[in-house]
């Protein structure tokens, strides 16, 4: 899967300057303690640079700084961890897709599918889908009315696209993952729940991808909408109505309730919730299992939750928890009472 | 999708008086903001009424108070949401099933499909399975042996229901859901699982909904029990032998350990945890992400959990809840140090 | 699906003694409450032994110590739980699997399939792959290049094994899950996130189980590496280069984050978030919803989290919880205060 490359050619498409023998060549990644003379690596972390000394890797990207300790060949760059990301990318490069359709697959024929983009074996294009140039549909993936996919969109494997779910261009899509959802909407009749039909779309941006198993409802009467470069991980579950801006980056098991608005370039740990209808701004960051109940609009960090502790500890002071707000009532109390006190010897002191 | 529905037809249909044209045509939905005259939109909250005053809809659904103030026809409702509601469903009526079975769906010549059901593309229906009149199975659904399915049921898209399942009448299931699998039953054998063979069934009631990515397992012994009028939202976990009641609805992210019993009309916000073998009544509401550790057999709304603030505040009040144990007391030895104080100033005092 | 067994065989081939008549014969298992002649049930919690009393059931497994108080034939183990769970699987035998490769199944030249193992409708099996043998793999599964699953495992249905993924024997996985999927890892790039290709696989040891609608990523570049044992509930998230030790067991709606390693014979309770990097030893419990923020490499439990109230307390003492830091202060203060006081008396004392 691997291809290789030389020194000298790594250098200049990454356009970074390079030390040691141009023509040493790495076909693979490595970290640096398992690297053996076929691989690249980096060093992103000082910590590492015991590691860096006995490396036997063939190459190794890493700063200025760090190049005179390198035992190996070097390219040198002020960011290693992005440029090992770049470079992994050439010597991993996605595999061309083949256009055509398997035919396993149960294709509509009132479907448009460019030619160049490929439909795997047993998938379900339903009536009226639009799937665009060098699109990979992978097994097992069943696209509703009306879904359109951009150009060079990835659908791994068992992707489900519900009814007029929209993706943009170079999108990337796991197994299980289902985008356009009708979204969780009822309204009370008596004791009885009454579906409110969802009419809006899911409607995904460019550069957008969304891991296994994660979940995007369509909007309810307008679209769900997540911004171009927004990454979801696994797991995740989005919401109807729900906005995402751009650049946003979202981590596993994290859910977003309805209508809420989330801004650009914010990132979100695992396991966070939001309530529904807030207003999340820009660059706001949500740390690991968060739980969101009002809107953030500055951006910022923001935290919640207890971390665990051994669990005896944990029943004690849970208990006295229970009982905050007396105590701190009683604290108050006792503020006031050691006043008097404090006024009532004064008073006595000669 | 939609269909086109006349003012006054509405006003039959949902039984209840309208203002304005009898002519007024409506074929879709939308809200107040961005409604066109083709429109039907609603007034539920009080906040929106200026947006009413600005609306192009067609038709809107208000309250007899706030009919004066709108410029369009209207429907008035005491509960205009639920009229809403109930009107948005004859705007998009459900498309009727088409009986019969793709050419590509593998069906077990001892399943039992009603020639009013549809069995759609990819799908396959093992031994023994029974399916009813007017049922709707999409793509690439799997039904294992033994599975019924009631009426009027309909499974979207990639449903997994595994050995036994039962459904009943007009259920809804989103994609991704599997419901029926072999529960988390385990005794320990030194340092080793030994896992328990399964054998209740889960058992769905009528007009349940099932959302994307939800697991429901089935019964160790005895049957897990979803009730009547239960809905589910997406990525929810249920445990072997849960039983919910009739018309309970739980939001995404939400999960429920083994035996735990749930009452009647309770409503459970997102990523609830709850333990296992707990007793829930009737009318019992759990806030977002609480954590359900012993039983709440009263009716009654309950929370938990630490909202989110900045982290630096955060992890200042962590580490003295880490203490709050010691906290409480040092209070308390202060309360008696200044009773003794107190006590003796009054000996004091002349 | 359930077969018969004589008391005396079942003592005979479960090593165990037994009470009453050997020719006793049961064919199913019960709750004690609800068991007729032809079950097997038993007495593992005292709780029950009012049960027991009235029991119909034909034999029950339960300690030497409740034996006189049986009314049924009885099988006499120390560890009655245990017990059963072996005798139910003799009662419920896996069914044999039938070597062969169903029609519908869109399986890749290259693929080398055991004669012995079963390939289900609608399944995709790509190149390269291996099935060893006995191998089950149920309908609507998808197994990406180069995976190899080995002897004796279980895909019960729609499982996606992705690329590479390495599946040890006896491994039981339900419908859902997805291994394998290229994990969560990006690099910033101004404002963009630029994927770094994951070219670590994913790989399962012996007697492994994995739930429906787990996710397990493989690794960035190492393996992700779920040991010999290990049982996973449903909906859990295996962050990329994430190590479990042996026996480890996890229930259901749990996280965990990229490279956190943790021991042997754990056990975490359900909806545990774990971040990245941590290292958690042997012996280590969680229970439900336990935040892990740092390494705990000793043995023993450890808890996190506020259990549920009713809401008006619970949002009492969340106030007080935001102010815990100050509260702490002022109590430091008020003894500061309290005891200069308190030397003042002192010295005005005669």
């Amino acid at each position: 899967m691997a291809v290789t490359w030389r020194l000298d050619e790594l250098g200049a498409r990454l356009d970074v300057p390079f030390v040691g023998d141009p023509g040493t060549q790495v076909s693979r990644v490595a970290d640096l303690a398992s690297a053996e003379p076929d691989c690249l690596t980096f060093l992103g972390d000082p910590s590492y640079r015991k590691a860096l000394a006995e490396t036997r890797a063939g190459v190794v990207i890493l700063t200025e700084d760090d190049a005179a300790a390198c035992p190996a060949a070097a390219l040198i760059s002020p960011n290693p961890y992005l440029c090992f990301s770049k470079a992994a990318r050439l010597l991993y490069p996605p595999v061309p897709v083949q256009g055509g359709i398997h035919a396993s697959a149960v294709v509509h024929p009132s479907a448009r599918v460019d030619p160049s983009a490929w439909v795997g074996p047993l998938s379900v294009i339903e009536a009226g889908v639009q799937i665009g140039p060098r699109v990979f549909v992978g097994p097992g993936c069943i696209l509703g009315e009306e879904v359109r996919v951009g150009a060079d969109s990835r659908l791994v494997a068992r992707v489900t696209l519900c009814w007029r779910t929209q993706v943009g261009e170079r999108a990337l899509i796991h197994p299980g993952a289902v985008i356009g959802r009708s979204g969780f909407g009822f309204a009370k009749d008596g004791k009885r729940w009454v579906r409110i039909p969802q009419v809006g779309r899911a409607v995904l941006g460019d550069d957008v991808e969304i891991g296994a198993n994660t979940t995007v409802d369509r909007g309810a009467i307008e679209d769900t909408v997540i911004g171009d470069g927004v990454k979801l991980d696994n797991q995740i579950q989005i919401g109807h109505n729900v906005q995402i801006g751009e650049n946003s980056a979202m981590a596993a098991n994290s859910g977003i309730s309805g209508s809420t608005r989330i801004g650009r370039n914010c990132t979100i740990a695992g396991a966070v919730g939001m309530a529904g209808h807030l207003g999340i701004g820009d660059d706001v960051h949500f740390t690991g299992m968060a739980m969101v109940t009002r809107s953030f609009p500055e951006p910022g960090s923001y935290s919640s939750g207890i971390p665990a502790m051994p669990s005896g500890e944990w029943r004690r002071n849970v208990a006295r928890f229970r009982h905050l707000d007396e105590l701190s009532r009683r604290l108050k109390q006792l503020e006031a009472r050691v006043a008097t006190l404090s006024a009532a010897q004064r008073q006595e002191e000669p």
